[in-house]
């Protein structure tokens, strides 16, 4: 029996990541952090700072995917609209959590105290738990599957890092990468071949250009590393048979 | 009235982002071309290599926007999917552009000739136009609304370029930015109120910690170059009433 795939999907909440001014790393960081749990990032959205289009996409992604994480979009301004956005795609009302002001009242103790807008980053979606937030005042949040991250990639780092291990996943995938100094196009048919004759393996191909030379990474996915070494082995023969030499870990 | 506002979606196509193994760097390349285009980038879906992800996606967002952008799949190889999935979504077949097999004819004559890998880059759905790329061999593809580019960063940026000027638009967004070393918390209100004053105004905030301290960038957005410098000079005011220094450019 194939073992249960897990999946997760990601949307990214931010006009300052469609604008082009902030380049994205959340996508890549939980993509990775994912991997290690065991959980497979399907899909990934990135939404402007409307409610409609948050609305849209975290409903879509939360019925079909185990878990759905968002990022961005919960500090104390008036353009931090996912925890209404969130309780609106739930039709939850928002409330006051009392656990995230008391640890918001106590990080502001010596700044000033709780303000209103200050106060905006203790309001979730009812029925929400926290996720602690070590590095700044504002929690992370979780209501049923959906995990809601701040947008600094920091600070969303510290949010996975205390979810590390509570979600329940299947089998890591495991990659192994070998590089060439080879067109793609030279060896396309030797790529496909390998992977159709081996179940539950994917291999792409990422080509390169360096040092005035084209080559290309292959990359060997699956979840059994035993078969993934087989498989490395496997494309590395037939590299080398073809009169290229395959560099194991990439060039 | 209102001018009207042109929008683009972007699908990026590749397991390598969703693996976490690639930073994207497709989404900021575009935004910020689109920019100068006067087209706002409104929407991204990052999707795997499978077909019926690439389908919808696509269907979805090249009907509620002006262009839809594709990056990612159209290589050589066997996980290079974009063209076909793109075909089954517009309900054409597939066939060997004349133009695009003589381009690679040209290109890998002094490489050993085109072969059946190689000439898969040539493969179109149906009625598409080619988009030049002067960096390697596989042409980028229009087709409709619908604007197929290369994964690799320089490729894509090339094909851009070739695009440049080309694609009707509006009025290109006009952004200023503010520095100022103070938690967005404790002004909070002022932006608000300040977008709220100013229509057509988008006011983003971006908090940052560096040197130990916190601080935040303050991005006015519209398409009026002198409303944006008028509202940037309102901001600066409050920010300085308060007792806080403004940065023009950002810190």
């Amino acid at each position: 029996m194939a073992p249960r795939i897990w999946t997760a999907a990601l949307v990214v909440i931010g006009d300052e990541i469609l604008s082009g001014r902030t380049q994205d790393k959340n996508i890549a960081q939980l993509a990775t952090w994912l991997n290690a749990q065991g959980i497979r990032l399907a899909e990934v959205r990135v939404v402007p700072d409307q409610q409609a289009a948050i609305v849209e996409a975290v409903n879509v992604l939360r019925a079909r995917n185990d878990y759905c994480f968002t990022t961005g979009g919960i500090g104390p301004t008036h353009d931090d609209i996912t925890v209404d956005a969130i309780a609106a795609a739930l039709g939850v009302p928002v409330v006051v959590h009392a656990e995230a002001r008391a640890a918001l009242a106590d990080y502001y103790a010596s700044k000033g105290g709780l303000t209103e807008a200050r106060l905006r980053m203790a309001r979730v979606p009812d029925g929400a738990d926290l996720i602690v937030n070590r590095m700044s005042g504002a929690p992370g949040i979780r209501w049923g599957n959906i995990f809601i991250l701040a947008g600094v990639p920091h600070i969303a780092a510290g949010m996975l890092d205390a979810l590390t291990g509570t979600l329940e996943g299947g089998l890591p995938v495991v990659s192994r990468t070998i590089g060439c100094w080879v067109a793609e196009s030279e060896i396309a048919d030797l790529l496909g071949e390998t992977e159709r004759a081996h179940d539950g393996v994917s291999i792409g191909s990422y080509p390169f250009f360096r040092e005035g030379r084209v080559g290309a990474n292959f990359v060997v996915r699956a979840t059994d590393a035993a078969q993934v070494d087989r498989v490395t082995a496997v494309l590395a023969d037939g590299l080398e048979a073809r009169g290229f030499e395959a560099v194991d870990g990439g060039i």
